[in-house]
Parts: structure tokens; C-alpha cells; sequence
């Protein structure tokens, strides 16, 4: 469904729309305080008339309740002895049930109020959402936090489609990129903003991949569904095993063709990354190899705890939080500065907090912004690997893996294994742009 | 074997125990640069006599052609099929066996030089390496780099036991902990020093941990030879499934009884750490939830990258990386706080390196310093999680997991399993400290 027959639709629903400023969640990194101002919002425009969807899909997170649940399913607990194993832990049983009954009387409210509007509603899992349930759908909900609206952002590949986030637990989740809390209980009133017309769409600006080399599996892993069995991480990225046992099957000549053809050309993975990409390796206690080339510059060898690649949006997330600096430090460098310069400056807690507050808020930039932000986390300088700036603008960055057992991770929740001769190239393009809406508060 | 009984010992043979400087490459994070000037370590002291043990242990790493071998042994490739198969990763066949070779001829040379010298030797691989070795050897020598003398040292218990480290390959390996360069292949010239007493003894404070609470299997995991099969590393901590299973088959009150009889108690982990004990999600793509209280004040609940607690040797290792500052940052930094006050003094490149370098040299303090440094990693602030201090010294430290799958990684080396409700307790005593040896140079 495009904007224009969206606009044709007859007074039946209204889908509420709203991308409240760029503190995403990731499962990676968390996110900011600071709300994003309308102003700062450049690419934004007045809808031309009303928005009413006719079919609509709500994907629904999993709650920590039901995770726990299906983790010890296999071993057939009661929901007694879940209780007493929660209990063990320091978890309280009847606190995560509560926690999914919000959820879950959320959700249902959600789907009432567009039910009552005469529009078609399909409520899908988080695990089963797929292309197939983006197609279908004129406006896709993402009902839970900010890691729900992640996923459900990143299979949406069309510009016009529009995507909308609704915090079902506000309490406990930020739900920066959902709607202001007020509408998890009042959904009804953002339909009607919606159908007025009384809101702005808002284009987000998002990251595309390009994988080729020998090593790649292009199926990627959510982090999230995965939680439940650990190793299918390592499993589904095992392409190592597949490529070795192509190889003995296969005549020698053979073997290499095959490999050599399957992996040789770059392929454009179906998926946008509204937040970041973060590349390093899947354990976190081994260190990142890797070469970088920056708008086609020459390439560089690092060594680090890896990299990040973020977008405006995604520059007050995991972004922000591995480039902050604590007042502790900013407080040791300005002594230091200070004492070199050999001036007397009283250095007190506000002034040291203002220039933290300052220094902290150049790390962010508008999600409108076509601009990718690189980040080398803790980078290591010695012999061997030299480092030129460690974070930077780009329009470009291409990778090279030298790693062991390393994953791309798209915004903290799906993750593509990249592994030593894998290259990466990031870049954003005007087409993968995320129609949201900014709701008036 | 104690000092004393060493002293008396006939004129057989020496053994060279070098630290030299606090530059432990851990796998995780890589070392600084600056050597450690001996007029720092105040805890060292001049030998009574020579040294000459009777039983010396040679630890050897795996060179990364022995690993490349052993990863795809079973796929039962031949050489040349392994070499087609690193090439198309773009890493050289050739040139890991030179590598290999190199470590391998080093490793001859010690060897041959001990027994020349009446010593008994016992060459024993990184992976064969345990308690039975070190209680055998009068001394230990790591034979690799700075990766295997911290595991060497890690089963060192006694603070008598001399280890020495020696870089096998030092045009590859950093070997700040091993001796000077120049005896690689000059071993006799060492053991002719060590003979004659010239040398100093250094006593590096290590930590020691203490783990209780539930899913905890205080059985090791080695991390570099877990290379070899990754999800090993998942299997081996697996004790979630070990404790559901031993629950389904007793009885309720049995089964609450045992496992709690099991995991109450604190025990003293069989290891000592050297550089740092690093605490965090084993998947580096997720955060890390957890309560610390430091030197038994008030717990605080935390999310952030993960934590890390090092010894003055470890403070310039992955603590060292994790806090420095690069200069991009600083300059920011003082360019703000100038303008915040209204001055206008010129920053110039050679200022900011200046200050720069004073900021990062403060990170670092003496190896036979009591004190315990923690780092929070990428502290997460927000509604929920708030955050003191991002770095401090203390005397004692406790961790509890809040955690899905995290582990304990000591020396970027060894892990433990360390999750939901899991408790640890860090700290030092005198009786830890590993005997190593200054070597003029």
C-alpha cells in the first residue's frame, strides 16, 4: 500500500504512528535520556490527509515469562518447580507473571480499538514475523519495547511502509522509539490523531549491507529467540562444518569452484539496520581483528573489542554509550589540562557536569542525517596495529574480518556470523529510509 | 621447594625468572607500551645466593598452525587441502608453519640448555598444564608468550614457586612478562646470571576469588584451547541443564536440598588471577546485568558492558585499554572546557598528546600494590540503573549475576560460569603473590 490510496481509504481506522526521538533500545547498549526534538527533525512533513490502514499487523514481544517458561520446557517442570527455580535464582515468579499479563492486556486493548475501527488485525509473534507478514500489511505495531520495534524496523525494506511502536510495559521498558506512554492505555485517541491527521511523518535514516568472501552465512540469528538454547548461536553460524564437508564430497578442482562461486560476489543482505551494526567477535572476551577502509580509503589493520557503525537514530544508543565519558574522567582531564597549562581554575561539580553534559551531546545527530557514525571500541595500539581517528563520519565503510568466531549484530538483535576473509561493506541509501510518524504530545 | 632449600642447592644449573614489566598481553585486550621501570617495584628484593632448581617444567603454548591442524582434524583434511582452504581465507600456509617453526626450534633451545645443566625437564603442553606439573617443578617456565605465562601463572598458588616466561617468538608476541628478548636465544647467558644471583626477586600481588550461589560449575574453562570447537564453551558451562536434570530425578524437598547444599557454601577458587578478572554476558553483543558492592558498602544494581577488577600488572592490560582516553576525545574535551570558561588558549597537537599521555599514565600503579582496581565497562545509565563511581580502587569486591549466560574470565584466559544469582567475592592476600625475577638487562 502506498502513501496515496492510504489517503483514498474510507473513514474505517486510524493507525497511530509514532516515533518518539531516538532513544532505541538496543539488547546491546541501552540508550539516552534526551528526548528528540521536533526541531532538531528535518526530514518531517505534514501528512496531505488522515491515515487509515486496513490491514494492520501487531507483532508482540516475548516476555521474560514466557522465555523462562519455554527455556525449561524440554525439561518438563511444573509450573511449580518453575516457581522454586526462579525462587533460587533470586527471581520472583509471580513478578514476571504480572509483568506478562500487563503485556499481554496491552496488547489486547491495542488490537480491540483497531478491531473497532473495521480493520483487519493479524497479531504475530515476535519469532514469526517475516516478509511474508510485511507484505500483507498497509502499517505495522510493534507491541512491547524498543528491542520489538528494532526487529519489526529492520524486515521492513520499503520506504512507504509505515511502522509504529506501542510500549506494552512501560514501567519497566523505555520505549523510546514507541509512542508516549499515555497511548498504551488510551490507543483509541492516537487513532483518532491519526485519522485527523493531526501528525507528522518522520523518515529515519537506515544502514544496508553488503557480505561476500568465503566464510559467510547470510542467515542470520536472532539474539533474542536464541537466548532459549545458547549454542544455536554458534550452530546456526556454523558454516565452517558445511563448507568442509562440501569440500570432501567434492573433487578438489571442484571444491574450490563451488566455494569460490558462492561466496564470491557481494550480496545485499534483506535486512536495514535502524540503530547500528556492531562488529567483533561473538565471545566477549576475545579481542577483534580486522581491516577497515573508510570512504574508500586504503584499508587498515586493527586490533579492538570491535566496531560500530551507527545512524542518527541509532547515535543516542549503543553509539552514545561506548563514546560517553564518565564526569570522573572529564574531571581528570581538565585537572590535567589545567596543571599543564599551569592556570588556576576552579573546577566545580557543575562545571565539570556542563562540560560532561556537552561533551556527551556531540555524540548525537538527527536521524534524518545520511551520515554513518564509526566507532572503534577500546582500540589497540601497539606494534603491530596502528589506529588513525577512533570514531568518525563516513558515507562508507567496508570490513574486513580476521577474526575467529565473529557476528555483525543489526541493532542489537540479529546477528550474521563474519568470519576471517569475510568482507562487510555499510552504506545508507535514500531508498531504506523507516516511515514513522511524530504524534504531538 | 622454598628459597631456602634453593640457596643450598649444588652448582647445577639456573634458571632466568624475568618479569619484565607490567605488559601482559591477555587474549582479551592487548598491553600498553611503556616498560616498567624497576624503580617502581618496591617489592623487590636481592636473591641470598643463586638460583638453581633441580625439576623444571617448560609450559608451551599452541602455535596457531598446531590449531589450524587440530580445527579441521576432523574433517580429515591432508596438508594441502588445509592449505587451499587458508588461503582462500587470505592467511598463509606458509607462513604459520614458519611461525610454528620458529617457536618450535625456541622451545629446543631451552630445553637443551636446562638439560645441559643437569636440570630434569618436563615439557608439557598449555592444554596437559595442572596442578600435578606445578607441584613437581622447583620452577616453571612459560614457554610462549605473554598469553601462556599468564596461564602458566595462573596455577601457581605458592608464592615460593618461581615462574619465568620466555618469548618463543618475539617478532610475533609483545612478551612483556617474559624475559628481555635477547635470551630467547641466548638462554645459557640468563641461566649464567641466575646462577651467579644476579638478579632480583619481584613479588606481584594476585587476585583470588571466591564463588557461591546457584548455576555455578566452578569447573575451568580454557579459553584458548576451547577455540578449537566453540560452542565447547557454551557445553562446558552448561550446568543450567546439570541442575534441572538432577532436579526431575529427586524428589522435591531432595532436590531443593541438594542443590541448595551445593551452591551455598563460598569456595575458593583452585587460581590466582595476575592481570584482571573480567565479569559480563559471554556473548558481547548483550549487556550485562549484575549488583557490586564495593569493600562491603551498599549493593548497587548495574548494566553496562561488563566489569572488570586488575592488579597493578593488569592495569596496563585490558584495564588499560578500556579507560584510556585517544586524543580525538581529549581534545574535545579541552576545547569545551576552554570555552566554558571563556579562555582562549591554543591546543595545540603537542599539547593534547601531552595530556593525553599524563591521563593514561595515571591508570596505571604498581604490581606489589594491595589495591584492587575496578573498571565499569560502558556504564548503562538510565531510570532504573543508576551509577556511582566508574572506576575505583578497593580492597574487596562482590559481584552478583543478574546475567543469562555470563561468565568470569581471569587473565583473558580461563572462565568460569557465572549466572543468575551467582555470587563472587575478589580480593588479595599477601599469600598470593606470584615470585618472579628482575633480570638486568
Amino acid at each position: 500500500m502506498v502513501v496515496c490510496s492510504l489517503v483514498r481509504m474510507p473513514r474505517r481506522s486510524l493507525v497511530n504512528l509514532v516515533c518518539f526521538g531516538n532513544r532505541a533500545v538496543s539488547l546491546l547498549y541501552g540508550h539516552s535520556l534526551r528526548p528528540l526534538h521536533t526541531s532538531t527533525c528535518n526530514n518531517s512533513s505534514q501528512p496531505k490527509a488522515g491515515f487509515k490502514p486496513e490491514k494492520v499487523a501487531v507483532v508482540t514481544k516475548t516476555t521474560r515469562y514466557e522465555f523462562e517458561q519455554q527455556r525449561y520446557r524440554y525439561a518438563g517442570l511444573s509450573e511449580e518447580d518453575l516457581k522454586q527455580l526462579l525462587a533460587m535464582k533470586g527471581s520472583s515468579y509471580s513478578g514476571l507473571l504480572e509483568r506478562h499479563n500487563i503485556h499481554t492486556n496491552n496488547v489486547e486493548h491495542i488490537v480491540k480499538s483497531l478491531r473497532r475501527e473495521g480493520i483487519d488485525v493479524r497479531v504475530v509473534k515476535r519469532g514469526e514475523y517475516n516478509e511474508e507478514v510485511v507484505r500483507w500489511a498497509d502499517a505495522i505495531i510493534s507491541a512491547g519495547g524498543d528491542g520489538t520495534m528494532l526487529l519489526v524496523a529492520s524486515k521492513v525494506l520499503s520506504k512507504d511502509k509505515p511502522v509504529v511502536g506501542v510500549n506494552t510495559d512501560p514501567e519497566r521498558s523505555e520505549g523510546h522509539l514507541c509512542l508516549p506512554v499515555r497511548y498504551t492505555h488510551a490507543f483509541p485517541e492516537a487513532l483518532e490523531k491519526l485519522c485527523r491527521g493531526e501528525f507528522r511523518w518522520l523518515w529515519r535514516q537506515r544502514i544496508r549491507l553488503h557480505l561476500e568472501g568465503t566464510g559467510i552465512n547470510p542467515t542470520p540469528v536472532d539474539l533474542h529467540e536464541q537466548q532459549l538454547s545458547l549454542e544455536q548461536h554458534n550452530q546456526a553460524h556454523r558454516i565452517t562444518t558445511m563448507d568442509i564437508q562440501q569440500s570432501t564430497t567434492a573433487s578438489p578442482s571442484m571444491w574450490t569452484g563451488t566455494l569460490n562461486e558462492r561466496f564470491s560476489k557481494p550480496s545485499l543482505l534483506p535486512i536495514r539496520s535502524l540503530n547500528e551494526i556492531f562488529i567483533g567477535e561473538s565471545l566477549s572476551s576475545r579481542a577483534s581483528y580486522y581491516e577497515i577502509s573508510v570512504d574508500d580509503g586504503p584499508w587498515e589493520k586493527q586490533k579492538s573489542s570491535g566496531l560500530g557503525i551507527c545512524t542518527g537514530t541509532g547515535s543516542k544508543a549503543w553509539s552514545y554509550n561506548i563514546n560517553k565519558l564518565s564526569e570522573q574522567a572529564v574531571e581528570e582531564v581538565l585537572k590535567i589540562g589545567m596543571s599543564q597549562t599551569g592556570l588556576d581554575i576552579p573546577l566545580n561539580q557543575g562545571f565539570i557536569q556542563k562540560v560532561t553534559d556537552e561533551y556527551n551531546e556531540s555524540l548525537v545527530f538527527s536521524p534524518d542525517d545520511r551520515r554513518l557514525l564509526y566507532s572503534i571500541r577500546e582500540p589497540i595500539v601497539n606494534r603491530v596495529f596502528s589506529s588513525s581517528r577512533q570514531r568518525g563520519f563516513a558515507s562508507k565503510v567496508c570490513v574486513r574480518s580476521r577474526c575467529w568466531d565473529a557476528c555483525m549484530v543489526v541493532d542489537g538483535g540479529t546477528s550474521f556470523e563474519f568470519n576471517d576473509g569475510a568482507i562487510a561493506t555499510i552504506s545508507m541509501s535514500d531508498e531504506d529510509q523507516l516511515r514513522t510518524v511524530l504524534l504531538e504530545h
